[in-house]
């Protein structure tokens, strides 16, 4: 397969509705998100407190201008193993109209090399139990299913 | 079974040789932490960084003035779920001489109304697949295990 590159950068206020869109086109998505024009400003809130935390960075994957991927790759600093920083993705999303052309794989590798950057002793993430796909795609890329995740809800 | 009240307040620096002391008396600490003295800078370096961020809070309980439990409870923004607040709960320990008194489900319960107070939506945090006592502990105070945990050491 030949294609243009994929870049990477941080998203602005801007990419909202783009990121917000590819959240909501999920099975899991579509029942909490609230995709509108405008977008809820609960969502630009969330923004603003993600941008100016250095420990926090929302990514955009670009395919010729277009955003075509998200993920929000947070450093937490921690007292255990020694004082380590973990790294840990959440949200992480491909535009279905590019999903199966091996982009979530770059994406991922982006971001592994970048906790790498950082000095992160491990990137850890989470991914709901039903998604096979999902479990299978972060094993190859080296990730363990090491752990149970655990939610409780407070709404 | 009577005793005295358990409090809880945030850790100070002076607190770190308890947190790593309970941190490293446990079948995956013992591998991972150095309970030294003086201890590792690296844990007082980590310290540091958690203590200027409002967004950490490093806790201790305290029973009689002795410190007999810690966690690191987080909170972390989010564009998903209309930007709602996460809080997240990392390395929760309690004195060996003091388990099976109780003192986790009082830490587990401050913790919860801790979050709630600061608005999170969700209570997540992750266990290792071994530590079945943990699952029901948390399953008991209504934690759903919906969730798999994959880490990717980097080290």
């Amino acid at each position: 397969m030949s294609r243009n590159e994929i870049t990477f950068r941080h998203a602005t206020r801007a990419d909202l509705p783009s990121i917000v869109c590819m959240l909501v086109d999920d099975e899991l998505g579509s029942q909490r998100e609230r995709y509108e024009d405008p977008l809820p400003q609960s969502y630009y809130a969330a923004f603003e407190q993600i941008d100016i935390d250095p420990n926090h960075e929302l990514v955009v994957a670009e395919l010729n201008g277009e955003v075509i991927g998200t993920l929000h790759l947070m450093f937490l600093p921690s007292i255990s193993v020694q004082g380590s920083l973990r790294a840990q993705i959440e949200s992480v999303r491909v535009d279905r109209n590019h999903r199966n052309h091996g982009i979530g794989n770059e994406m991922m590798k982006w971001t592994i090399e970048r906790a790498r950057e950082r000095g992160a002793h491990v990137v850890q993430l989470t991914t709901h139990e039903s998604r096979a796909d999902a479990h299978r795609f972060y094993e190859r890329l080296g990730f363990k299913a090491s752990h149970v995740g655990m939610k409780l809800s407070l709404k």
